[in-house]
């Protein structure tokens, strides 16, 4: 999937009629891109059609003409529409608790390259001391205690964290505080939380304490967008893993860390590729 | 795990305290008999201990021997216990409706040796003709339509032929009637059902319809003991595949054949083999 | 992905430039057709591309008009390309041997319709009374036994079979007997093998023996386009499950055929949906 | 599955006849044993034993009472065993090279207590700064370079390491060395390599690019015990990912990265907790 020119992902949804597709590659084409990748969806419930097209083109082709090749044909279709420098990283704000296996976990995987991503900040309720084995250099951080007498006051900081970084994604990596309806709605999409249940079972807190008690045979975790109803955003990844009536809730917790930390980087990844379109409350989500 | 010899299943499960294994291994040791395998769980919540044995015995003892063995062991601790010879096949109902999947599967494997039980009958509120393609030659069959005002009726002929055909076990091979709590309560442990969704997610009717609705990325099968609450008895086993947002609610039902058949298969196998054991609501499955 | 307008299926692959998605795109929404899903893949080890298009036209435009549509674009890339009905038939010999679990499952999914094929016919090396409990109406069976000596004549047999019944696909649903290079070299592409292991792991015969033996913790079953290298074919799809030092020889045949089953059956329904491009000795599935 | 009391974990193996269980329970519950677990397997090819059993006992009883009431039962059946103290923590040495997926895994692992060991030493033939990003406190790092004219001191060294920091087990976490077959010969059983591909397929070296090149659909890595046969000894265990024909050797090394430091870890873990025994080629895994 490499190539010595540029290349740009271009992703869009409209309305679903005859023409859409002849309309982009030809508007790509005449403009000089080459389509590397193409995938698409129609929503045959909704009537709606989904897609993410990546092409290259010359080197001196500046993303300005790229928009200006997209801008009439988006018109005509009445598309939403985002065009990105493939590899342009996007800016992520990590909120952390206690729980630090996802933390550590994307912080390996920024530093080797495998995400993407610049690390605009980590916010804790908990002190720096808590991730003393954890190395930061390079990521700003933010401790922002909690209680909730001071929630509104410390939502707001974050939030000014957030946009002073310049921030496009917030994620909410084993962060044990539930967002207020208000932060929630300033995020549409741009919020992912892993929550450690195979939703929508296990809703709530204590999701392993609850399947233990229920018996299940597999547990699993969930990567969502947040939404203001808690644990029923458009969800984006899910696993699983078998366990037996020998594991304890704790055996539970210790399994599910594992499938926490994978469910949610390629949930981080899907969003970083720009793989992820919402669909209502349901995701588009181009695996490739 | 062969034997030229005979042998036997041993369960048994009694409040934890020491010298259980010795006093089950020292008693089958001196009636003669020889451990194959033996597996246990200690439920450290509840302080309950569950165990399976399995052990071969010289073909002149009987298994009134046997049983004479355990009993005073099965007193001294207040034991539950089962002793039955190993591969004893255990006598099978049917109840299905106008879906056969799980039924094609389910004889394919009884014919072929692959599960160890007779099958002592199908039950169909759908006629024989509706089955057309499948070959029921040795096993009988019963219409027995229902309607609400009917359904009283029907019931107490299923549970007449239940009783008159020796059954063990009733499996409800998707069948698509909520048994009566009556019904149910008569068959505590002995009545398999699958329920086509990753139980707790998605009760009730429609379960594909409503994880299309919700979106999520994988879809599931559980295979449970039927109890008067709907869709909330002990889970014996529970199996998924992943979905994406192409799937339709259509799709996830093709694909669900596959997981439904599956889990239903390996939860009669789990029965049939002695591997079950309740433990209050969830289920001890020693899957060796 | 249901439409009133009838639909089409275009497959094709060519040498990787620029323009090729606008050239089909414009030319398919010239003809009157509109995309519903489109799949590519440009190997950038062999810059070639790969491409599969579904769309739908009005009632009353002809197969020839797309045919005509697409040629010229077909011409001036250089393509190989396929353009049939979605939905349209294709026509399938299975070649059995004594284990017909592969048999029954794909007569199951055949005829509740979930595998859109024609069973032209069923040959065997074994005698009709070995099925005699599977239902084979409306499919010709033959036996064609075979000894070293006969193999030729048999072989040429299967292939006059094969003509005449105009089948497109020929399946080896666990035959246990291996294609001649001649009559593998006649069906490139066109003919199916599930091998019982996860190649190119236990190559040859009695692979769950062989995977016993060397201790592995998983097995898995593969098929596989048939190539005058035994077991050396292009891969389509491939699963495995879990084993454990207690499974014996004989329990990996058990577990194995629940794999082999599936995976063959995918594969036969990938063919069937036009999903499967050859690529060298690899294979492109656009499994959508 | 925790206690008050000192729990300790037994496991044997001897050739198969009556009465082992028998007497090993007896000869436990004598000594105040109370039994929390036991698995046991009786290879029916090789009539060999293996049995692993948790119990605990008093706080007042000495490892020295065990081990003489269990000694009388070992000699009489002719057993190999082990008696160790639970949650007794073994000595690991870690081997490492240039990637440092499983090593940064495994350090993350060792800090939050999931796995119950002592870092005995980190050995590289790369330089500290390598993995500047990684938290060593507590761990003596070694660096041992090495050339093919060096190697057989480089290995002195590094035996001599293991032996002087009083090492149990060896891990080779993606140390792209090859052991000698003297070095190797000195290990039986206590050194665990893991292999990025799906044993026994693509052995040797570029295992990514090997599966790449042959189109295979799932990806996998193997945790096995270092024998002097590359790639041939005991395999401990196997997972496996599916991947797609879009996906390019540097894809398969990303998604090979997430297996293998599982793979590693699980086994990793079956061997602090004793779980692991030798069958010749083969292990008995007690996965509980």
């Amino acid at each position: 999937m490499t190539s010595a020119n540029p290349a740009y992902v271009l992703t869009l949804n409209c309305a679903n009629r005859p023409g859409i597709v002849a309309a982009v590659a030809t508007a790509l084409f005449e403009a000089g891109g080459n389509i590397q990748e193409a995938q698409q969806f129609d929503d045959t419930a909704t009537h709606r059609f989904f897609m993410r097209v990546v092409f290259d083109v010359a080197a001196d082709i500046a993303i300005e003409a790229l928009q200006q090749a997209v801008t009439p044909v988006a018109q005509r279709f009445g598309m939403g529409w985002t065009l990105r420098p493939k590899g342009a990283k996007r800016r992520v704000m990590l909120l952390v608790s206690k729980f630090d296996h996802c933390l550590a976990d994307l912080l390996y995987r920024w530093r080797i390259g495998e995400l993407p991503m610049e690390l605009a900040g980590i916010v804790s309720n908990h002190p720096l001391e808590t991730y003393a084995h954890l190395d930061f250099t390079g990521v700003p951080f933010h401790h922002l205690p909690v209680t909730r007498a001071t929630k509104m006051e410390q939502e707001t900081e974050i939030w000014r964290l957030f946009q002073e970084s310049g921030s496009d994604l917030m994620v909410l990596a084993r962060y044990m505080q539930v967002l207020s309806d208000g932060l929630a709605a300033k995020l549409p999409g741009r919020c992912i939380n892993i929550h450690h249940s195979f939703l929508p079972g296990f809703k709530g807190a204590r999701p392993y304490h609850q399947a233990h008690a229920r018996g299940v045979k597999l547990i699993g975790a969930t990567a969502h967008f947040v939404t203001a109803d808690l644990d029923e955003g458009p969800i984006i990844e899910q696993d699983v893993e078998r366990i037996s009536h020998a594991d304890t809730a704790e055996d539970l917790i210790r399994k599910g860390r594992d499938i926490e930390r994978r469910v949610l980087a390629r949930a981080i990844s899907f969003y970083l590729e720009d793989r992820i379109i919402l669909n209502g409350n349901k995701t588009v989500v181009f695996t490739g």
